[in-house]
């Protein structure tokens, strides 16, 4: 069993790296917060004895030996960044979790058969830079490193840059290696497992996910002396489409979503009718043909503005596929959950996650824990010393059965 | 007359100073574009032998003296600042065409009975601090100089900060003195004049306009997790409120105007339902009733944005009357025109300015000149030298004429 209050004090201290004033975190991909949280993370791990390694991504894999350096290792991991805003768990508990499972089985001196490897894998957020699970993607070889490279933030600061930034751009390009088994332990996220009082979701499939640029051209126009009827005012197109996204999630709902989370507005002065939108819409949904229909409804809608005089670009930026978890990694969490005498119960993901691009090249499959009536993508973020024990158990035992084999 | 070609040439010379790639103008109040604007102005002025007096609100005032020091002077000006991605002569026309009466004036040794006083207004366009017409309204005794002190831009500078930050907060109180006639030459800044061929437009009247700071208030959520019956979307909120601002405005067409020009999104991520959206609401019309209307049914949308779990604060930050200008100052422009051979129309203008807040103590009036389809607040913004001319001359006139009673 891991040191539950070990975890907890580990999570508490690195929750001051980008604190906000409401209690979570503002932990942007590959800031200088960012920086300081994995340089932390690298101390801890190598007190403890383990290497650190980055890749070009920026990715750090903190390596336990085991006995047999030749066979595949075992992996697991999150992600140290954070929403703008946001919680204190969302995926720095998987990489603390996973921290704490090496610290256990070096007091316990468990020797295992296997390297057991912990890695945080950078901008899983998708916030500071587009498209979400960027490094994961690339080190998967989903996605090319160059075009990781090139993708900018809002002040146009290349990933690339952004890495050399903050002293993270490793040499050796980002690609798997063999992995026997790869666990993400991750809060929910959303309000199931808190609602019936279960201990585990043992996640078998997640979401599939795209995610759109638009831009809304119109023409800029003084508030004073232009008339209503001749404006081609790009926010109340922007306003129009909005309603429609959200009624395309409604149309799909209980199991679909679709969310404008930004925004920005040309020139965005009160006086001024504005010129231009630029927004990002994403839909979600757990079969890839609704996925399809949602994109096609979006085409109709944006089309639909030309009606103002407002014409929309609509680019698609992540094609992310439904997938579904392997069934002999469950069976080991499963076996955990009896042996330890938790409640558990399958599930299926709204969010992405890292692993979701690791199951594409190797087995993989996901523990989830409860947090606070599932808000998440918030400071107010919030999970009980309980269950960060019993994942951090679940994830000991899953890793650690893999890792004998 | 006035010496066209150099008018022109000072508005190009000026016209770099902040330029943009699409050939229009970014000058924010008290920006360092400004300052160098303000410089430049500066240094002309005494150039040709005129004093420059700044004040608390960093106004600037030309003063070419006239043979009676203790007559009420005659007044002109505009403004130097621009909106983000503004034009080359809204405001910046009447400063430079005010500049060359002067030069004009000095050319033909003119001596005029009483002083005439050119001034630069500062904060015109309240794009940068709200409300617009901020330091003549100060002047003018309409608004306190503390108020205005306080005004913050989006990054919480204030405007005394700004003032100073640019060596242009003046000792003396910004306070007005007595003033004999007050004239203000601008572009139209609508499609009017140019519609029907008119040289001059003679503005008898200014519609009245309503200020508002929205902030929409929901909870963050994951885009994910959150099932779109779950979700307290400060964006799709907005949306709404914005197509309801949008019908407000077509109720009162078509003299009447409501705008949305800014919006900022919290937390502004991709995969996050936005908590909250703080945005501007403006509107027009030359009738106080069609306001008083325009005002409680935007307080009846904001109300009825709590159907979606959101709360709407409403904050009037600006009320500004509809205001008449001077029959007697008015004369003297039409007598220019017919002097000079030009064709003129009254007309009420739908776009603030500085000499609406003038008119509250002084005889005051407006001088239009056409733009190009009335483009304004738009870097493609343009007027033709014919009707730069055509309007510096019916200036020239109109301030003549009051200058030597
Ligand atoms: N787990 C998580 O919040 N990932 C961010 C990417 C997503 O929005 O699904
Ligand atoms: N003339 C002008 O554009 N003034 C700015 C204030 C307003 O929007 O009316």
């Amino acid at each position: 069993r891991v040191n539950a209050d070990r975890l907890w004090s580990t999570l508490e201290r690195m929750a001051h790296i980008g604190g906000t004033s409401k209690g979570g975190v503002t932990r942007l991909a590959l800031s200088d917060e960012d920086r300081i949280a994995r340089n932390l993370l690298r101390d801890w791990a190598q007190q403890a004895g383990f290497s650190c390694d980055v890749d070009g991504m920026g990715n750090m894999f903190i390596r336990r030996a085991g006995k047999n350096p030749t066979l595949p290792p075992v992996m697991t991991g999150s992600h140290v960044d954070s929403q703008p805003l946001g919680g204190n768990y969302d995926g720095i508990y998987g990489v603390l979790a996973g921290l704490e499972l090496l610290r256990t089985l070096n007091d316990h001196q468990v020797e295992t058969e296997r390297d057991i490897v912990l890695v945080n894998w950078t901008n899983e957020e998708g916030a500071r830079f587009a498209p979400a699970m960027l490094a994961s993607g690339v080190w998967a070889g989903q996605l090319s490193q160059e075009f990781a490279y090139a993708r900018t933030d809002s002040a146009k600061i290349t990933v690339r840059e952004a890495l050399e930034a903050i002293g993270y751009r490793g040499e050796r390009p980002a690609r798997a290696f063999p992995i026997h088994a790869c666990y993400e332990l991750h809060i929910e996220q959303g309000p199931i497992l808190e609602d019936e009082a279960v201990d585990i979701g043992l996640v078998r499939a997640a979401m599939g996910q795209r995610w759109f640029t638009l831009t809304l051209d119109g023409f800029a126009a003084h508030a004073g002396t232009t008339p209503m009827h001749s404006r081609r005012d790009a926010l109340t197109a922007f306003a129009e489409l909005a309603l429609k996204v959200e009624e395309i999630g409604y149309q799909h709902a209980p199991d679909g979503r679709a969310t404008i989370g930004m925004a920005e507005i040309t020139p965005n002065s009160r006086n001024v009718v504005p010129s231009r939108v630029l927004c990002s819409v994403e839909f979600r949904h757990p079969q890839r043909e609704a996925l399809v229909a949602m994109e096609a409804a979006l085409h109709q809608a944006a089309e639909s503005l030309s009606a103002r005089g407002v014409s929309a670009k609509v680019e698609r930026i992540f094609d992310y596929a439904p997938i579904a978890f392997d069934a002999a990694c469950l069976a080991r969490s499963e076996q955990a959950v009896a042996a330890l005498g938790y409640s558990a119960k399958p599930m299926v993901s709204g969010a992405g996650h890292d692993t979701c691009y690791i199951s594409k090249i190797a087995p993989a499959s996901m523990i989830f824990i409860p947090c606070v009536k599932g808000i998440s993508h918030n400071e107010a973020e919030k999970i009980l010393p309980e269950w960060s024990e019993k994942g951090a158990n679940v994830l000991l035992h899953s890793v650690l059965s893999a890792a004998q084999e």
